[in-house]
């Protein structure tokens, strides 16, 4: 069998498998979240690695060598903020082809310190490597705050807890959009969907506040709503319903791409919000808490595995085609 | 200017000095060493990251997959090993093309695991990616023992000490020329050479011993001796001397390849033996100790930063044309 027939989240399952059950006291979370964790002396340590790769996650004619950088190192810190933790030290991979100019590289890195530098994370180290194409691969080391407090995962989510968002969905996949079929908006939209591409923040202190309001269950939006409600879903052995006219789509999605803003609200990925359940007394103490805005979605229901239930606001089935944004998987 | 004028050690400094002076009270060592150090609350933590990339570090006609796992593994293990640490988890962040078959990328892990499994090493994440090609990037977090002890460095070396190798060089260097040019040798050269290609065996016991007798400096060779050698020299702003005819050549190397095999120990690099510098006093309790050869090759001397002199068994210059492998300068 290919890769390609299995699928990446196919295949990440039978390379947990193959890794296999690890007999690690201190081990608290493997492959399977968004960070490893496993007990240090006075915290949680968390580690996680992401690549982004020329061709598949970006061209070169769309994002600057800045804009690239600042994209790896927020994708990454996003997964530490799935976690709830605190982002310390970086390494860096770097695979480059011989021609590139110096500055290019440069610009590269000051865009991943540029933002490394906002949350106190210093790049203690990594290697470099000529190659075809460049590849940009961070491991982020981290922590929680203190060993007492819990982290947030993906399989602890519970039948009749609420489903939330932070944020504002869809602008990450309409500034894609924007951006490969060169459209042109007025300079405001076009900055703002220019810089939800290119320029996503991690929720850091929303995630570190979900933790402290008492919430169990976290993923980052990195594959779309739905196929990041779905890892939550299977991990969790749930199920979820989505009230899609809930679904805090961003005003300038729906004014620019009309009927396509709700796909690209629970598809596009690449918002880099926080999805996490909880029940509604602890939503209502994040809503009061947060300085984003927080929104209830639908919630956790019983049933079969990882499905999830999309129904308009009459409570109606609701059909979606397009279903998150997998690896490896032709469409 | 472009990447490949300024040469992959040009680029680390450069990126070195972008990333500038981290004003971090806990951080040991950033970039410019084999791995990053930082104080934990028990031990020193060390993290290292290194990437296998196809056609640059490898091609899949030579390297089965389960070669190409072992090897991954092997070359970050032998950062831990060339700090004195002790290796604990694995993070895989793995590129590969589509039509891949699934069971070579299980193999991929075996052969990351059989090795990893040796050392207690856990491979604990990671992430998947669809490339146009394959490479696999793992970042290996370790400590040291316990607080008190020291790391080994690259920057402590002092003019006056000894310079020593562990086992034997140049094996790994005929082992590609044997692969690459299907030079067909007797089944024992044959496994041997193929070995120390595919399968090198990471001195992780070996660093600890250095580091159990009082050494303080050593890398591992995986440039090559004379560029491995001229990292120490640099880092410590000392230079050094090696008399060629005490360089430690594996036999079946002078056997098969006679004239060139000098030239495969100095330059060849991959051989991912250990490279230290100490007192005669030290070195003599180290070899006691340890269960490989150990040999001393030279000595640091004091003088123009980072230059290495070659000598013959009279004490005259000796001319060598190839110093290492470096990324990105055409040959």
């Amino acid at each position: 069998m290919k890769v390609s027939e299995l699928g990446e989240f196919g295949l990440i399952d039978l390379l947990a498998k193959t890794i296999g059950k690890l007999e690690d006291k201190q081990l608290l979370i493997g492959i399977g979240d968004d960070a490893a964790a496993w007990y240090g002396d006075t915290s949680i340590q968390l580690a996680t690695t992401d690549s982004l790769i020329q061709g598949v996650h970006f061209t070169l004619g769309i994002a600057s060598w800045e804009d690239l950088g600042w994209k790896a190192m927020a994708s990454n810190l996003s997964d530490i903020a799935a976690m709830g933790g605190v982002p310390r030290y970086a390494l860096v991979s770097l695979a480059i082809p011989p021609h590139t100019e110096v500055e290019d590289v440069t610009a590269l890195y000051q865009g991943m310190i540029e933002l490394a530098q906002q949350f106190g994370v210093a790049i203690i180290g990594g290697d470099t490597n000529s190659a075809p194409l460049v590849a940009i691969t961070i491991t982020i080391l981290g922590s929680t705050r203190n060993r007492d407090k819990h982290i947030l995962t993906r399989s602890s989510a519970q039948p009749g807890k609420q489903v939330a968002v932070t944020g504002y969905l869809g602008a990450a996949a309409a500034g894609l959009e924007m951006l490969t079929k060169q459209l042109q908006f007025d300079p405001e939209a076009t900055a703002l969907l220019r810089r939800a591409f290119l320029h996503p923040y991690p929720r850091l202190a929303e995630g570190q506040l979900l933790i402290d309001q008492g919430v169990k269950t976290a993923i980052d939006i990195s594959d779309g709503l739905i196929s990041d409600l779905n890892h939550i879903c299977k991990a969790s052995q749930v199920s979820s319903r989505i009230q899609v006219d809930r679904v805090p789509i961003q005003t300038i999605v729906k004014t620019k791409f009309d009927d396509r803003a709700l796909e690209m609200a629970l598809s596009g990925g690449e918002d880099y919000e926080l999805l996490f359940t909880a029940s509604t007394e602890v939503i209502d103490k994040v809503k009061r808490a947060a300085s984003c805005p927080v929104t209830v979605i639908g919630e956790i229901v019983a049933g079969k595995t990882g499905e999830i239930t999309l129904v308009d606001r009459n409570g109606e089935p609701f059909e979606l085609s397009k279903v998150g944004w997998e690896h490896f998987i032709a469409r």
